[in-house]
C-alpha cells in the first residue's frame, strides 16, 4: 500500500527506514501498542471478575490496529492532546453497546500510553539486542584475525605510537557489549503503568477491585511487563533509563563508525566499508554509508536524551507538557538506534582490513611512531634530558632516526613496540 | 487516502497534527519540494541553452510527487545514505530516454536536497508568520482592554508587588514581534544550493555553462530563494539561522504558555484557554491543552537547535554525518514551531481573562503586595532600618498591614501601586 | 585568604557554591588528584621493582597542592592542550634531579587527567550519597507522617481527583532512592586509567615492567579505584555512566523541587520551605530558594550530559576535541548535582506541610474532584452515558454536586476518595 | 597573587585560560560589572534629583571590586539565591551611614544582575570581534594566495572532484564574516535592565521618580548600553540573542578547526598549525592544540545555548529556576567563544599550507578524482549509460584511466577540473 503524500515513511531517515525499529516504532506499532495495553486491562479485569467474560473477548477481538483510522485518530489527538482518548472513543465504539463500557474502566490515558511506549521499547529492543550480539561477534573475530596485525596509533590526529587492529577492534566490542549490558538491564525492567487518573487506582476500586496491587500485577504479567512499585505517571526512572541505555549505544556505536571514517579515508585506506554507497554524480565514488549514518545517529542521540532528562522535572501527578514532550525524542531515539545497530552489524560483519596499509603508516614518521621507545632506552643510557634533546633534534630534521649512530642498537621496528596489545586483546576477548 | 501501519500521520503529534506545517513538512512535500528543485534546475539550463527545450518541460511535467513510491524512496534512500540517488533514478525513468540525461545535470545530491529544504521552511515559515501576527494582534488586544487591571506580580512563586495583566499581555506580544522579526529576516534570505559535488560548480561547466554565476542566480530566482555568495555544503549558516530564530520563537511561545498554565490553575484561574481539552477519565476537566502543547514544543525545541548549530562544524566539502544529522532535526523544529503559532493564535484569540480573581488574589497577602511602597514611605519617616523593622515585624506577625498606626495615613490600596505598568503597555503598543 | 580578582570562588553559583562538591571540585582539588595519580604511580612502579624507593618517597612527599602555583599551571595548559603537562614539568623540578625522571614515567597525560577524574567523581560523589541518605529518610518521615493527608490531586495544571501527600512524598522518595542506587553503582565501579601514549601500555614495558595487567590493578587499588578491563582513553564508559547517574539525580531532585515550587505557592500554600530567601527589594518575601536553585540545576544537568555522550564517538586513540570538551561539562554536573543533593536535604528535613491548606483545597471544585468516583457509581445505575450527561451538566452549570438529587446517597467526601494511596505509601516505604 | 585551592582558574580550562575573555567573565568582572550597574543607578538617579550628589560620589568611590571579599559573597549568594543581595549589604555598609539608603534604591536584584550581565557580553564580545577580524584577514590572505592551489575536495571521507585551497579559505572566512556579522548586530543592542521588583518601576516612583522612561533610559546610557522598551526580566530576547551568536561562532570557527585536523592528519598533512603543542610522552608530536580546542568548544557550545533558549519560558515576573540557570551557562559560552576566537585568529595567521601533498593527492586515485569531467566529457559521445558503465569499470579495475584508448584525448589534469573555484574566491573576498 503506497502511504498518502502526507504521511512520513523516513525519506529523511536513511538511517532506520526499512529497518526493524522502523515498523516496532511506526504510527501503526504505537497504535496496536495502545490497543495491546487497553485489551490487556479489560481481559485481567474479567480474569478478577470486574468485566464479564464477553467483554475481555470483545475488547480483545477489536483491538486490531488495522481497523482504526490511524490519521483521523492524529488528527482528534488535539481535542485532549493526547492519542488515548479518541482512540479510547473509536474503541468503545468498535466494542458495541454491550461490552463497550468496559474499555479503558478505570484507567487514565496515561496508563495506556506510558505502557504501551514500554510495550514498544520492548519491542524495539529485542532486534537491537540482536544487532549488538552480531555487532560483538564480529568484531570478536576481526579482533582474534588481527591479534598482531600492527598500526598507528593516533591521538590529537598525530601517529603517536604503534597499536594494533586486533586491540582497536576490542576495544570497540568492548563498548558494544557494555552497550548491550546497559540496553538488557532497562529492558528486562521496563515496567506496565497503572494508576488511574491521580495514581492512587481510585476509580478500579471505585469499579469494585478488592486488591489494586494485584491487578497491576496481573496487567504487568499480560503483557510481559514488569509491575512497578508505585504508578509512575511523574517518577519517570523508566524513561529516564531507557535514554541513558540508548544514548549509550547511539555513542558506543558512533565510536566505531568514526574510527571506521577516519582509517578509511582516501590517504588512510586501512579499512574499507564491505559495500560502498554510491553518488549521484561521481561513478567511482565508494562512500562508508553506514558509518555516515551511525555517526549521524551519534550526533542526534544526546541532545533527544536531554529532553528526555528534562522531562524527569514533572510537576504535580501529570505535568502540562514535560510528559507530551517525551513521546517523540524517545520515538526517535528507538528509531536512531535500531537504525543504528543494524548498520553497525553490516559495518562490523562486512568490514575490510587493509593489513599492508597499516603497516605502511607505521614508517611514515621515519621511526618517530617509536621515539617514546627510544627516550626510554636512550635515557638509560644518556641520561632523560640528553636523550630528549637528541630525539628532538632528529625530529625537527626529518631525518630517519636510524641515520643517527647513537641509536645503531636499538629496534627500531614498530611491529616490536606494541606493549601490552596482544594481552589485552586476548583479556577483552575472554568477556562474554 | 488511509495510510499504512507502517506511516506516520501524528500520531504522536498533537502539538501539530492537521497544522499547516503538517502539510508543509511531510514527506511528501518534502519530494515535490525535490523534484520541484529537479526541474527548475532544468528549466534554467534550458533557458541558458544547456539543454533542451523539450527537457524542461519533460522534467517539469514528470516532477510530481504523487507519480513516486515515496516509501520506495525511503527504503532505498540508504544504499547512498540520501533521498535524491533513489529519485534521480526515478525522475530520469519518468523523463524517459530522451531528456532523461538532462536530469539533475552537474548537481550534486546536496544542492537538491538542500534547496529542497529551504523552499520546504519557506513554505512553513508563511503560515508561522500568519499565525505569528494573528497572535500579536489578539495580545494587543487584550493589553489594551486589560491596561489598567491590576493583578499580582509573581517572583520565585510568590506574590512580590502587583502590576497589570496589560502589562504582562503587551510583554508576551512583544515577545512574539522579535520571534516575527527574527523569522522574517531569516526567511527572506534563505538560499538555493548550486555547487556540485564539491562545491566549484565545475560539472556545469564541464556541460557547457559560461557563467555559473549566472546560473546559480537564474536557479534561486526560479524558486523563489535568494542567490548565495557561495555554495553552503559545508558552511551551513542557513541552517544555523534558521535553528536560531525556530528556537527563539519556541521560546516566546513558550513563555506564554508558562504563563497561562500557571494562571490558569485551579487555586488562581486568573486565565483560561478558550475551550478546554477534556480527559478520558474525568467528565469535568477542562485541560489548558494548547498551552500543554506549546510547552511541550519549547521543551524540545532547544536541544533540536543544538543539533543543528552541532551540525555547523561540518568537515570537507560534504560531511560524514554532520549533514545527515541535520534533516530530521530541522523538519521536528518547522513542525513544532508550526503547530506552536497555531495554538498560540487560537490560546490568544481565546483567552478568558478573570479580573475579579486578579483583584481578590491582591489582598491574598493583607496588604504585605504593598510593602515595598511601604519601605519607601515609611523609610522616609522612620528612616530605613526601623521602616524595614516594622514591616518584618508584622510580616511575621500575619497581622493585617493597616492594624499598624505607623500605617494610617498611607494608601495601602495594590491597585494605586502599579507604578510604570499603564505607560509601559502604551509605549509597547505602539511597536509594530 | 582571599582569592584574585581572576579566580572563580561561585559568585553566579548558590547552587554549590559553599557546598561539599565545591571544595572536591575546585581547581585545587583537580592539581591535588592530579597529584595523587602521579604520587601512586611511582610508588607503585617502585613497589615492583621499577623505579627505588626514594623516588616513590620523594614524589609521594612533593605530590601537594600547596606548594604549586595553580594559576601559572592554568595559563600553560594551553601550551599542549592539557594540564598535566606543565603539571609534570613543575613535579619533576620539585621532586630534583635525582628522583626526578621517574615522575609520570611511563604514562600519558590522559592516564593522569583520566585518573584524577575519577578520583574528584569518587570523592564528590561520597557526600552526595549522604546527602541523599538525609533526603529519602525526611521523605520517609513525611510520607509516614501524613500517610492519610488527602490532598487533591493534580494533572495538566487542574485538580483531578484527591491523592494523599504521603503517597506524594513516597514518591519522591523512590526518586531519591533510584538515585542513590544509580550513583552508587556507578560510583563502585570507578576505574583508573592507565595505558600509555596509545593504550598498550608500552612505554611501561620498555621501562621494565614485566606484567603490565599488575601494574595496572596495583595502580587502581593504590588509589581506591577499579581496575579496568582496557585502557579507556576512547572507550568512554565511565564518562557516559557518571553522565547518566548525574543527570538523573539532578532529574529526581528537580521533581521534588517542581512540585515544591507549585505546591508552595502564595495562592496553594500547602507546603513551604523552611526558611525562606530574603529578597533586595520587598521585606515580607520569603522565597524557596533551594527548589529555584534546584530546579535550575535540573535544567542545565540534561544538557551537560549530552556533552559527555557526545564525547563517546571519540576518534583514535586519543581524540583532537571530545576529550578535552568533558573536563569542565563534568565538573559542572558534580557540582550541580552536590548542591542540589545538599538543598534537597535541607529541603526534605525542613519542610513544613499545611494539611489545612490540603483539605480546604479539595473542596475548590464543589465536589468536582470526585465526579470520578461518581461517574462509576452513577454508570451502573443510570448507564454510562446518562452518568456522564449529568456530570458534564452540574459541572458547566458550576452547581455544587450534592444539589442533585440523584447524588443523594452518594459519598462525596473527598478524604474518601484516595483509593489505594495509603497501601502505596506503606508497600513503597518498605524499600531500603 | 596566587589563588588559594579552591578557587578556579582555568586549569580545565585550556581553551580560555590566560584569554581576554577569561578577565572579562572573572567572578572579579562580574562583581565589578555589579558594582558599576549600582554605581550608575546612583548617580543617574543623583543627576534626577531622586538622590543627593554625594550619594553618587559615595557609591560611586565605593564600587570597587578589590574593596570587596567575593568568596565571602559567593557563600552567601545562596541565602537569597543570588549574588546582589550580600553585595547590596555589604555595598551599603562601605558607603555608610549618610547615603547607604541611596543604594540599589528603587531596584530589584535582577536589574543589577542583568544590567552586569549585558556589560560582561559586552566587555568580553569586543575582544571577540577583534580577534575575528585578525581570522578573517589572515583568512583573506590565505584565500588570495592560494586562490588557484588545487587539492583534492572530499566528500562522505572520500575524494570526490578536485577544488582549491583558496575556495576553502575563502568559505572559512565567509563563516567568520557572518558571525562577525551576528555578533556586532547583537553586541550593539544589549540593553540595561531596569524595573523594579516586578517590572513596573513602581518603587522608583515611590521614591520620587516622575518619568521611569527617563530614568531607564539614562541608567543605560550612563552604561553604554541600550534602553529597553520594556523591562525584560522574563522576556529574555537578549539572553537568547546572545546564545545564538556565540553558538554560532564557535559553530563557525569549528568548522575551519575540523577542516585543519583533518588536512593535518599524518597521512593528509596538507596544512599544520604554525606551531604545534608537545607531549607529555613523545618529544617527537606536534600537536595540532588550537584546533583541538576551538573543536572542543565547538562541541560545547550549543548544549550551552540549548539552556539559554530553555530559559526562555520563564514563568511569572521572575523565575523560580530559569533565571538562575542562566547564568553559568552564559559565562561559559563567552569564555569558550572568547577563547575560541583568539585560538582561530592565532591558528589562521600561523597556518602552514603544504600545496605540494595537495597537488600529490590529486594523483591518489589515478584519475578518478576527474571521473565527473570524464562522465560529461564521454556522456556526450558514448552516451550516459555506456560512459558510466566504462568509468565504473576502470574504476573498480584500478586502472589509471589514461589506460584507456576512449580517453585519450580528454583533459585529466586535475588541476584544470576546478570548475569556478577561482571566482567564487575572487567574488567571496570582495565581501568586507
Amino acid at each position: 500500500m503506497t502511504p498518502p503524500p502526507d504521511a512520513d515513511t523516513g525519506l529523511l531517515a536513511p538511517g532506520w527506514a526499512g529497518s526493524p525499529a522502523a515498523s516496532t516504532t511506526s504510527d501503526g506499532a504505537y497504535l496496536q501498542a495502545l490497543l495491546d495495553a487497553e485489551a490487556a486491562l479489560t481481559r485481567v479485569q474479567a480474569r478478577l471478575g470486574l468485566a464479564p467474560e464477553g467483554a475481555a473477548d470483545a475488547v480483545t477481538e477489536a483491538a486490531d490496529a488495522r481497523r482504526f483510522d490511524v490519521r483521523s485518530l492524529a488528527e482528534r489527538t488535539r481535542g485532549g492532546g493526547n492519542p488515548v482518548i479518541p482512540l479510547v472513543a473509536d474503541l468503545t465504539e468498535a466494542v458495541g453497546k454491550e461490552y463497550g463500557p468496559y474499555v479503558h474502566r478505570g484507567a487514565t490515558s496515561q496508563d495506556i500510553l506510558d505502557t504501551a511506549t514500554m510495550l514498544v521499547a520492548t519491542r524495539t529492543l529485542d532486534p537491537v539486542l540482536a544487532d549488538l550480539q552480531r555487532t560483538q561477534r564480529a568484531l570478536a573475530r576481526l579482533a582474534a584475525e588481527h591479534r598482531d596485525t600492527a598500526m598507528p596509533g593516533r591521538t590529537l590526529t598525530q601517529h603517536a605510537v604503534p597499536t594494533t587492529f586486533g586491540l582497536k577492534a576490542a576495544g570497540w566490542r568492548s563498548l558494544v557489549l557494555d552497550a548491550r549490558d546497559r540496553v538488557t538491564e532497562v529492558r528486562d525492567d521496563l515496567p506496565a503503568q497503572l494508576g488511574g487518573a491521580a495514581g492512587t487506582l481510585a476509580a478500579f476500586t471505585a469499579y469494585g477491585a478488592q486488591n489494586t496491587e494485584m491487578l497491576t500485577a496481573a496487567f504487568a504479567r499480560e503483557l510481559g511487563l514488569d509491575a512497578p512499585l508505585l504508578p509512575w505517571h511523574t517518577l519517570r526512572t523508566p524513561i529516564a533509563d531507557l535514554a541513558a541505555c540508548l544514548a549509550f549505544t547511539a555513542g558506543a556505536l558512533g565510536k566505531i563508525a568514526t574510527d571506521v571514517l577516519v582509517l578509511g579515508r582516501t590517504e588512510i585506506a586501512e579499512v574499507a566499508e564491505g559495500s560502498g554507497g554510491g553518488s549521484s554524480a561521481m561513478p567511482h565514488k565508494a562512500n562508508p554509508v553506514r558509518s555516515t549514518l551511525i555517526a549521524a545517529a551519534a550526533r542526534r542521540a544526546p541532545q533527544l536524551a536531554a529532553t528526555l532528562y528534562g522531562s524527569m522535572a514533572a510537576e504535580d501527578e501529570r505535568p502540562a507538557g514535560a510528559w507530551h514532550a517525551e513521546w517523540e525524542p524517545l520515538r526517535d531515539l528507538l528509531r536512531l538506534v535500531g537504525g543504528a545497530a543494524r548498520d553497525a552489524a553490516e559495518l562490523a560483519e562486512g568490514l575490510r582490513v587493509n593489513a599492508d596499509a597499516m603497516r605502511e603508516h607505521l614508517d611514515l614518521t621515519h621511526g618517530l611512531i617509536v621515539s617514546e621507545r627510544l627516550s626510554a632506552e636512550l635515557a638509560s643510557v644518556l641520561g632523560r634530558a640528553r636523550a630528549k634533546e637528541l630525539l628532538t633534534r632528529l625530529a625537527s630534521e626529518g631525518r630517519p632516526l636510524d641515520s643517527a649512530p647513537e641509536l645503531a642498537d636499538v629496534d627500531l621496528d614498530p611491529t616490536h613496540y606494541t606493549g601490552s596489545a596482544g594481552a589485552l586483546t586476548d583479556r577483552a576477548l575472554e568477556r562474554r
